[in-house]
């Protein structure tokens, strides 16, 4: 299968820590790699990656409170100062598009490379962006202030050409590209190989959703249909579930019951609140629900 | 003598590297905490030198390149998080000031405490701020775009009382103030002690200048009579003084001529281009020309 990986570049909440940079991801699959969200400090945590900056595509923005986009004034700017040629695409909700053209101007005002900035509709679920392998959708969210999440979605594949069955009826390599979109085989002898004898099914359809930041949707799993990986905000414990409600924030345990409701294959969490030092509680709490949780940590990488 | 003290946060320059920071600084006298720039991850850095958040009085910034001013909004609203109460000024150049009350606006529209945007005039050396002990003035630099650096001055201070003549005259407390600010002594007998003998000169003042981002001026050192400590910006050695004279930056060795002129104690350097890993280099060539010159690293602390 090709690899579909998300890296970790932040997974912190508002407040400062020592322990956590604030919310960023890469998402890499096929090639292209897309970052979510972009904190404070992004720009390095991208390079500790070793995932060369030129590499990345688009930045998808989930809302304007600054430990998801103070960091991208700088990844802007560092790209024009390493004389980035490709162009780069922003998605952010639409209210940002005049600031981000001020700041562009102040303080970028002779790029190397072209900016397209995309304003987004949080309302809505909208695709916003495809490659030839994947789409990219918006998933509305509950918050404080307008955000949605994203979507990261595999198109169907082909299946996977028999290679034994291939060899056995000696078909020419100018064959299979068809047979993989469908066709059949006929022999010499005139009989016909239908199409399901020459192939393997393709691999399922895989999709990560990145939800953060939200309070606890309890719909929320009906738009994340066939994600086999979730993230999901989880800013604070049962302990301080109060402070959840009133923040329009998520506890480990909601994050979970998402998970669960939408029967995916794994959770990974994170956004934890400054006020936790041991994450290992958000583990425990989200476990009871969703046995299949990860805690988020600067660098880690999952398989989607 | 009372401390005057100099943390540096970050010393590299604008690309980014995993070895600096970007340009930030704090200057620490008599219980008053400054920023001098704001590099992105400025915050974090000092939260790293355990000086308390809610010290920090005001922000100098020199002149609106990212690696100089990005961290600035981060910091303002993780104060608010914190719930800041005390005012902060910023300073800055001028034509930041529309941006910033727009940037405040969108980021950071419920603050806890008060925002004092001072915007400056780069080309003129003014006094912008003043404690009882203290001046803090621009000094104008030449940079490809507005820049100046900032004078910190001690006033002149008072007198060192002289424990002995006060003991063995058996002049009473309350005239103690008195006498450190000029008075003589006459005793029971009639006998004048003139005040010169009854203390100690006082300290003499120290001043810190931080010069960057700056072309070599060969006159800057007229503008820094009394400067005890020089941080003057080396970006390049000389190697690349192509370099510097094309993006406006100085050499190590310009920095050390400077400092030599100017009649500095010591001169601290930073500032320095992604292109060296060997920070000696840097160090050799300015001790050529002046020799008590140190490197900055993240979190060193030097003495005024």
């Amino acid at each position: 299968m090709e690899p579909f990986r998300v890296h970790i570049l932040g997974c912190g909440s508002a407040t400062p820590t020592l322990r956590h940079y604030p919310s960023a991801q890469l998402v890499e699959t096929r090639g292209h790699v897309f970052m979510v969200d972009c904190g404070e400090g992004a720009q390095i945590q991208l390079r500790r990656t070793h995932i060369h900056f030129s590499k990345l595509e688009a930045v998808f923005i989930t809302h304007l409170h600054g430990d998801h986009c103070f960091g991208l004034p700088g990844l802007i700017t560092s790209f024009g100062l390493l004389n980035r040629a490709a162009a780069l695409h922003i998605f952010a909700p639409a209210m940002y598009e005049e600031m981000f053209h001020a700041q562009i101007r102040m303080f970028a005002p002779h790029l190397s490379y072209e900016l397209i900035f995309h304003g987004v509709d949080t309302t809505a679920v909208q695709m916003v962006y495809e490659t030839k392998s994947l789409e990219i959708s918006t998933i509305p969210l509950q918050h404080r202030i307008p955000c949605c999440g994203y979507l990261f979605r595999e198109k169907p594949g082909l299946p996977h050409i028999r290679r034994d069955m291939i060899d056995f009826y000696k078909i020419p390599t100018c064959y299979i590209n068809n047979i993989k979109n469908g066709m059949s085989w006929t022999t010499d002898d005139g009989e016909t190989i239908p199409h399901e004898r020459l192939v393997t099914p393709a691999d399922p359809p895989r999709a990560y959703a990145y939800c953060s930041d939200t309070k606890y949707i309890p719909k929320l799993h009906t738009m994340l249909q066939g994600v086999t990986t979730l993230y999901h905000e989880s800013t604070y414990c049962d302990d301080k579930a109060a402070n959840a409600e009133n923040h329009l924030h998520s506890t480990a345990r909601q994050a979970a019951m998402v998970a669960r409701d939408a029967h995916v294959r794994q959770l990974l969490i994170g956004h934890y609140s400054a006020g936790y030092t041991d994450n290992g509680l958000f583990l425990k709490e989200a476990k009871e629900v969703f046995d299949n949780t990860y805690l988020t940590n600067e660098l880690a990488v999952f398989d989607v």
